[in-house]
């Protein structure tokens, strides 16, 4: 019975591509660890961007360096 | 010194609701394990159905499944 | 389909208190918002004293505080 | 730059497992999202089967009813 | 290649704070444990007043009673 | 009343490392956002590096990659 929680910016995911995300993870459970897809849970969380940080500052400010 | 996260879909919980879940969790945790209420933390997410996936789908289309 | 997640320090609670808790927490979500226990799942995870820290300090260290 | 955390009940999966879930996850999220592997993170939490409640009891007390 | 998540009260936390968060935990984890930054990630969730209890009641409750 | 959540590799992080940690977190809390050290809450957690996954691989093969 696992639980999966993914964590991802905000940035204009699709429903389709959530349910993507649902089942290809359920799906690698299944194969991976032979769990039920009954009693597997997955959680998407979208992050806004300047809630998200890497390298000590907020991703789009990360982005605008590394195109730099 | 507990730290409770609750995750729920969201489906209209009412503050009553959340005031009853985190008194009741509080309670729980004084009662089984002595804890002090005053350092124990609940945190309640309300997660919308289509980012919260079980079986491979996401909640609403699990419980078209389920009806049928 | 509540996921619920308990933290607590690390310090002897028994296999019947952890049953309690899982119990305790699903009746709770059964009572308050009428979710089904059947997908209802409690993860319980034991932190060591060390890794948690209250007021700027760790655990132990803030009890002796306290206890001052 | 995501971050997924899978959290399993702790039965024996191999490294070589984990490494399946790694690769999977992170593949998936390539795929769907086109995301950068570079800044993807994936952690695994074993949990023990006490510490993990479904219907309001312990995993190894629910699979005893669930085969009954 | 930590992760960090910072989880406050929804009360007006104003993006340059959030950026003062992200840099100041980064360089914690540089600082003490020589960490790189560059797979360092943090964050944040801001948590409304409602969903988030302490002794027993939610946050905006128990700061009336505190002032009592 | 914040909550912070330290995730990093197992690899010997010393008690007075993790001290280190949480003071810096919370004083940064207090610094940033004013917020009271007394109810400030940091979890560290310890993950083996097998169960942390990078790049799409668990860290020490990721290591071993970046060093080639």
């Amino acid at each position: 019975m696992p639980y999966v929680n993914i964590k991802i910016t905000r940035e204009g995911a699709t429903s389709q591509q959530k349910t993507d995300l649902i089942k290809g993870v359920t799906d690698l459970l299944v194969t991976v660890l032979n769990k039920s897809p009954n009693t597997t849970f997955v959680v998407i969380d979208e992050v806004a961007t300047e809630d998200w940080g890497i390298a000590g500052m907020p991703v789009h400010e990360f982005r605008n360096h590394a195109q730099t």
